[in-house]
């Protein structure tokens, strides 16, 4: 059960953190860019390749201190098909540390549709009796708006290929309020759709009693996240909202269980962008790869409490 | 505002279709894959090509009497970066043959986040002060579990190009009743969320009364149609779910307004692999186009009544 995998991993490195590799311009440093340009172009292509360069020197930093990273796919799909090149070769590059990889996709469709995203992201397209790989990652993040006919394509690709899923329960930002927090039978939708996802993930259930069919919970609601856990206790969270957003290690940790497990928490320009901030300026825009490894080291600690 | 556009178009040809442009392997024409299978191989770069030949011949016969298309890039998505060449390349060709493309993507993600998907795809992508296009489409479909904010950084976007959305209300497959069938306050989830995005597109509202903001409503479901449409007189309706599906025609009419406007009903499989049906079988494989063409004008003759 890849949930478990992802778990010991978290275990073994005392450190429930995911890194957000959302690469913007503005995040990139100017040696990175200017290389890129000159290679490529001031153009998507140029950009694209800055990313991926730049991935790489963050990803050479955490792997061997975070277990995970999240690329969101919209800051690569910006750029087209240059982007998602480098969306793929990232996914590609940080397997091949040994990083498990959460694909911040947040798709949702029909059954058939649905399949169609599996095979593209946790699973393959075949061919003529051939498999081929394309942006094959470890988990994906789902909608539930469409239902359990358009999750459960997904359960199959996972148990052929031990693969897993983060499905929104309670998102980070502000609106998630708008439906999420609407009272359904006495209960807020959110939890209504967290008890859905807890069972659709009942076979998918590891050692630690996690399922590898996790919920999105934001870190910026204490409370939405505790209930949540009181509610569920065998659905893992991916927790955004940390840090830039307003989440607070402490409000996180009181949805850990006694064991300190739980969930696996987000930060992306906290990380990714740390030589831009006043503390970590001192390491200078060169070695924005060191500044990104303290800052993971301080978010690792202020976690752990 | 385009959805005045997308209507005068839907009035010039009196029809109001889109024809769905979700290729599969099964679909392609014998002659169209071998072609493309010894230019390219037997792989994603091979399907691709084949799925935009094909694509290219459904649009060559439909252009003139078919206001609009929707890819569903799922089906692109599935073959990587190939694939969405082809979507990309798909969406230009429809475009330059003056046909409304509608993205079927149902993003939806945090605000920050979203402006990126926004930037892809009914927008662009500005580097060093130059502005590069991607995916560049006419209309998006949009997932609003995430609320308001997520929603708005395409309504800027949409306001500065001049381009429009169809965000999921009441889905068409079996599945959507799990979470869009739930009571609100009274009345069910889809019903609240119909209201919010006929205000969301409040500004948008061009000379038919129909907003740039439309709502996606399912064929297969007629009180559900009819009752959106009577509480939400603004919105326009993009309809999936007719033929295959199970959608009839006279329910979908059931929603249009005195005019016969309301909606753009969607067809996927039965327009563009009608030569795979028994009823167009006689047009023969090799003049697929021509079967689609027949199958789009007996579609827009059925709609009609």
């Amino acid at each position: 059960m890849i949930i478990d995998r992802l778990i010991d991993k978290i275990v073994e490195y005392n450190n429930p953190t995911v890194v957000g590799l959302d690469p913007r311009i503005e995040y990139i440093p100017t040696h990175i860019l200017e290389e890129n340009y000159e290679k490529y172009g001031k153009n998507l292509k140029g950009v694209s390749n800055a990313f991926l360069d730049f991935n790489k020197v963050i990803i050479d930093n955490i792997y061997d201190i975070v277990p995970s990273v999240k690329p969101q796919i919209a800051m690569y799909e910006k750029y087209g098909i240059d982007g998602l090149i480098a969306f793929e070769e990232t996914v590609k590059y940080a397997k091949s540390k040994g990083l498990y990889v959460i694909s911040d996709i947040k798709r949702g469709d029909i059954g058939s549709t649905a399949k169609d995203y599996a095979d593209a992201h946790i699973g393959f397209a075949e061919i003529e009796g051939k498999k081929f790989e394309t942006f094959n990652s470890d988990f994906v993040t789902l909608n539930p708006y469409l239902g359990y006919d358009s999750v459960e394509p997904f359960l199959d690709v996972m148990s052929e290929y031990n693969k897993g899923a983060f499905i929104l329960v309670k998102t980070s930002n502000k609106g998630s309020k708008d439906l999420q927090d609407l009272i359904v039978d006495g209960e807020k939708l959110y939890m209504r759709v967290g008890k859905m996802v807890e069972s659709w993930g009942a076979n998918f259930r590891g050692k630690y009693g996690y399922s590898s069919v996790g919920a999105v919970v934001g870190g910026t609601h204490r409370d939405e996240m505790v209930e949540v856990r009181k509610n569920c206790p065998n659905l893992f969270f991916l927790i955004p909202g940390y840090g830039a957003q307003g989440g607070k290690a402490e409000d996180i940790r009181a949805c850990f269980d006694k064991d300190g497990l739980g969930g696996i928490v987000n930060s992306s320009r906290g990380i990714i962008a740390a030589f831009k901030l006043e503390k970590y300026q001192s390491f200078g825009e060169k070695n924005f790869g060191d500044a990104s490894r303290q800052a993971a080291i301080d978010m690792k600690n202020d976690l752990l409490g």
